[in-house]
C-alpha cells in the first residue's frame, strides 16, 4: 500500500485523486494546493488531509508524490520530492525549458529517486497493446509511423498565448508517442503549420493545424498531423508500417450502434472528452507508478522521456519558424 | 443518498456492492448472506455491517434492498422487503415458476412498493442507445428484430441440470430484450434447438444451440439465436429492421488494434467476460434504481417484465418439446 | 470454345448474353425469344443470329443452351435441350410444381445430359469464398446458419400475384444458400411472416416480411429473414457459427468513402441493384457452366438442387399457412 | 462513336484496348507498337488493324490517339497526334523533363487539340466520389490532406534504376492526388526517405520509403507516405480533414468475408494488383476521354496537370537530396 501526497487539486489532480482512492494498492494521505479551498474540497471528498507541500514531504506515511500543479512549479516540486526521499510522478511537462529539465533530472538522479512523467497515452489499452505487439516483432521492423491527433475544439486564445505553442502544448504527446513507437531516437524533425481553425490563434503567433516529419539514424520515418478542431470527436489514431505488416489503433466511438437508412450507414462520433477517452489509461498509469514505488520497476515514461519530448517540441517550434529541418544532436 | 441492504454476497452481489460503494448517491449499509464468511468478507471490504435479513429490513437507514441471493429465495425476499416498506431490486428471475412470480407481484403491489428486475442488458450503453433511438422513430415502425447471443463457453453440466434449461437460464435475457425492442407483446413463440456443443448437455435433457421466432399481434417478428459457446468471445448483438431503416448494435472488441499482414486484417476478439462486457450496464442499472427509490421513477424493467420474460421462456421450453409454436394468451 | 444458344432475350437473358460475348471460352451463336424484336435487337448487338428454338437445337455449333425465358417454359426447354444432346443452363426455378421438376430431371437423366440451375448467389465471390473456407473446416462443424436477405423495394403487386409467394419467389435463393452452407439436407422447416411493408401485398394473399427456421437430421439449425424493402440497399448477408469460430460475409457498399462530422461517421448505402451486386457472380456462374460443358465437371447447383430448393419453398409456404413446422421426407 | 488508334501494345496498352473494345461509344481501329509481334497479337484479339504511327495518324476513321508506349516516346507521339488533328490521351508522364513537357504542351495548344493525361486514380469510384463531395463543400474548407500509398512489392532494381526515382515513378500519382484534393497549388514541398525495404534500392541511389509534406499559399497542408512494399496488399487510402468534418476513402478488400476465432476477427487482405484495384477507374477514365473527344469536354487531368505533377516530383527529388523544402515558383 503506497501512501500518496497530491500536489494540485485542479481538474487533473481530482482525476488522479479519484483513481488513487479507487486503487486498493494506494492511499491518498495528503492534498496540497495553492488555493486552500480547492485542496479542502478535494480532501473532504477523498478522506485525505490538507497540508502544505513542506509538511507533506516530511510525512513518513507518504512514499510517493503526485505533482499535478501548474507547469511552472513542476521542476521545483520534483526536486523537493526527490530530496525528501519520495518517488515522484509529475504531469507533463517537467518544464518549458529543456535546460531546466536537465538540471532537475540531475537532482533526481543525485538523490537516487524515481521520477515518472505523465504521458498518459502510453497507457491507453489500445496504444499499449499496439506497442507491445510491435516490440514482440509482430510486424517486423518499424518503417513508417503515422500519428493522427486532433482535438475536438481549440482552447481559448488566452490559453494558447501561455501554452508555449502547439508543438509544446499539444503535439508533445504525439512526439512522445513517436519515440514510444519508433524504438529509436529521432535525429531530425521538420515541422510546418498554419492557423486555419481560428485566425486569432495565428494572431497570437501560433498555429492550429500542423504536420511534422521525424527521422531516425537508421532511416525510420514518422509523420504526425495535428488539428485543434475535429467536429467528429477527439481523434486519436496511430499506425505503424513494418517490414512484415501494419499495426494500427483506431478511435473509440461513443457506442457500437449503427443506423442504416437511404442516406447510408451511420456510426456514432468518437468520444469527445480526453478524460473519457483516456480514463483507462490514467488508471493503468497509476498502477505502473505504484509498481515503480513498491517493486522498484523502472519508471516509464521516465524523466529522460520527458526531456526528449520537450527537446523535440522545441525543435519542431524552431523548424516551424525557420522552415528547415532541425537536427537533434 | 439511498441506504442499501444487500442480500447475497456472491459474485454478482460483490459486483453490485462495488457499484453501490462507488456511487455518490448510494451507501451500502448492511450485507447478508447464508454463508456468514462471505457476508463478513464483503462487509469488511466495503465498510458495511453484516446483519440478518430480518435485522436489515428493520433498519431505518436501509431504504432499498438488493436481492442477489440464490434464485429459490428471490420471491420470499422480495415479499419480505416490500412488506418492510423497502424498494426492492432483484436479480432475474423472480422465480422459476410463473405462478409464484404472479403471487409475489401481488404482494409487492398490495404493499405499494417498487420492484425492479435485473435485466442488465437493457442498460448496456449500446443497447440502451439503440432502443432510445428506436422509440424516437429513427427507423420508423419495427418490423424484424434479430438477436444473436452467444456465451464464450458452456457452464458445467451440474449447473445446466439445475438451470431450468437454456431458455429459462440463458435466452431469458434475449426474450426480455425482444420485448424491449419490439415495443409490443409477443403472442406466439416457436423454438427449436440441439445439443451440438456438448453431448453431455443433451444427456442432461437440455440444448446448447437454439433458435426462437416470436410474433406480435400486429405481425412484427423477432428471431433469436443462442449458443453456449463462441470461440471469439461473448457475442452480443441486436439488430432492428424498420420501415425507414435498420439499427444495430455490435460487439465490443478488447481493443481497437488491428494488424494487417499477408494473412489479412485481424482485429481483437470481443470481450469474453460478461462482467467486463456489461460493467457500464450494471452501473447505469444501479442509477436507474436509485432514481426509482429517490425520485419515484417507474421501475423498468419491472416485476411485470420479469413475469413476461419467464412466461416466454416457459413457452419456448414447451415449444422445444412439442415442436409447435406456443401461444401466449 | 463453347457455342451457346440463348432462349430468352429479356433483362436476364441480355445479362447472360453480355457475359457470353465477353468470355473468351464462349461464343453466342443463336438467340431465340417469343418476341421477335427482343431476339433481333439482342442478336444485332452481340453478333449472334436469331433462330427458333427448334433450329437452335438442331445446330451442331451449339453445344450449350441457356434458358432465360419465362418460368412456365423452363421445364419444356430443358427437356428439349437435353433430348437434342445439349448441356442446359436454366434460370431458377425449373418449375413452380415440384412434381413437374421431378419428371423433367428424369428426362435429363435419361438423356445423360448436364443441367445446371441459376442460383447465382453461390457464385458471389464473397459467399463462394465463405463456403469454400467452411468446407475446408476453418470453423469446424457448422452449428447455426443465419441468412439476412432484404430487397431494396417490393415488386408491383401484379408481379406478387403471379410469383408463387415470397417463399417461392424470394426466399428460394436463401433456401438454396441454406443447403449450400449447412452441408446437410434440412428435415424440417418452420416459417412465419406478415405484410408489414405494403398492405396490398397482404390483400394479395402474400407476406413481405418473413422468417424461417430450418433443422437438419444432425441438429444443425438455420434462420432466414426476408423483407421486401430495405431503405439502405440490397441487403445480402450470411453468417455461419461453427464449433471453432464464425464466418460471415457482409454487404458491398457503393464506395469505401466515409464522412465524419458532428453527426457521426457515415458510410455509403449498400449496392441497390441485384445486377450490380451480383455482376461478378453471373460471370463466375458462366465459367462454372463452361467447365461443365467443356470438361465434364459436375453441374452445381444441379437440377436436384433446384428441386430441393423448390421443395423447401413449398414447405415454407405450407408452414406459413398452417403455422406448424413441415417435415421434408 | 470514337475511332481509336492505340500506340503501345504492352500490358497497359492491352488493358486500354480491352476497355475500348468493350465500350459501345468507342472502336479500336489501329494498333501500333515498336514490336510488331505485340501489335499483331493485340490486333488479332481485338479486330483492329496493325499500322505504323504515321499511317494511324493519317486515317480519317481515327479521331483519338491513345499513347501507351514507353515514356521516352510520349512527348513526340503527343505532338504528332496533335499536329495530325487528333485528340490525344497519354499515360503519365508526358516526359521526365519538365521543360520538354512545357514545349510539348505548347505544340498541343498551338494545334488547338485536346490532351488528357492518365492519372487513373482520379477516376477510382471511391476517390472520385470523395473529391466530388469535397468540392460540394460536405466538410467545409480543406485543411489537411493525408495520402497513404503503398505498393504490394518493389519492382526489380533494374526498373528502379531507369525509373527517375520513387518520387517521379510512384509518388507522382499521390502528388497529382494531392493537387486534386487540395484544390489549390502547393507552393512548397519537403520530402525525405530511406531505403528500408531493400538495400539494393539504396545502392541504386533511390529510396523505397518516403514521406512528403506539401503546403499551399493559403496554408492548407498535405502529407504523403509511400512504401514500395505492403505485405497486406495494394494500400491506397486518402483522407481529408476539413473545417466541418473529415472525408476518407479506404482500401478495397478481396472479399467481405470475415472469420472470428479465438485468435480474433480476420478480414481478407486488400486487393494486390493495381489492374484489379483500378479496373473501374480505367473504364471511367476512358469514358471521360470519350466525352472530351465527342462532346468537347475539358480534359481533366490535363497536360497542365501532368506538368505540375512532374514539377512536384522533381521538387520532391531535390528536397530529398538537399533536405530542405523546395519552393514551387
Amino acid at each position: 500500500m503506497v501512501g500518496f501526497g497530491l500536489i494540485g487539486a485542479g481538474r487533473i489532480g481530482q482525476l488522479h485523486a479519484d483513481n488513487i482512492v479507487a486503487n486498493s494498492r494506494a492511499k491518498l494521505v495528503t492534498v496540497s494546493d495553492a488555493f486552500a479551498e480547492a485542496a479542502e474540497s478535494l480532501a473532504a471528498k477523498t478522506g485525505a488531509v490538507v497540508s502544505s507541500v513542506e509538511d507533506m514531504l516530511a510525512r513518513d506515511d507518504v512514499q510517493a508524490v503526485f505533482v499535478a500543479s501548474s507547469t511552472d512549479t513542476h521542476a521545483d516540486f520534483i526536486e523537493a520530492g526527490a530530496r525528501a526521499g519520495k518517488a515522484v510522478f509529475c504531469e507533463k511537462p517537467v518544464d518549458m525549458d529543456a535546460s531546466r529539465i536537465r538540471s532537475c533530472l540531475e537532482v533526481v538522479e543525485s538523490c537516487n529517486q524515481s521520477l515518472m512523467i505523465g504521458f498518459n497515452r502510453r497507457f491507453d489499452p489500445n496504444f499499449a497493446s499496439l506497442q507491445r505487439r510491435l516490440s514482440e516483432g509482430e510486424i517486423g521492423d518499424v518503417e513508417i509511423v503515422t500519428i493522427q491527433s486532433r482535438d475536438p475544439s481549440p482552447p481559448p486564445v488566452s490559453y494558447i498565448e501561455r501554452s508555449g505553442g502547439l508543438f509544446r502544448d499539444m503535439m508533445i504527446h504525439d512526439l512522445d508517442m513517436a519515440r514510444f513507437l519508433l524504438g529509436e531516437e529521432p535525429v531530425s524533425i521538420y515541422a510546418t503549420g498554419s492557423a486555419l481553425v481560428d485566425p486569432a490563434i495565428g494572431d497570437a503567433g501560433d498555429v492550429d493545424t500542423a504536420l511534422a516529419v521525424l527521422k531516425t539514424a537508421s532511416g525510420k520515418v514518422c509523420q504526425i498531423s495535428n488539428s485543434r478542431r475535429a467536429t467528429y470527436g477527439y481523434d486519436q489514431r496511430v499506425e505503424v508500417h513494418g517490414s512484415k505488416g501494419m499495426l494500427r489503433a483506431g478511435n473509440v466511438h461513443e457506442t457500437t450502434v449503427e443506423v442504416a437508412t437511404s442516406a447510408g450507414f451511420k456510426a456514432d462520433p468518437v468520444q469527445h472528452f480526453f478524460l473519457e477517452r483516456y480514463m483507462a489509461a490514467y488508471r493503468d498509469e497509476l498502477n505502473a507508478f505504484i509498481d515503480v514505488v513498491e517493486q522498484g520497476a523502472k519508471p516509464s515514461p521516465s524523466g529522460y522521456d520527458g526531456l526528449m519530448a520537450q527537446a523535440l517540441a522545441d525543435a519542431a517550434t524552431e523548424s516551424l519558424k525557420t522552415d528547415v529541418p532541425v537536427s537533434l544532436a
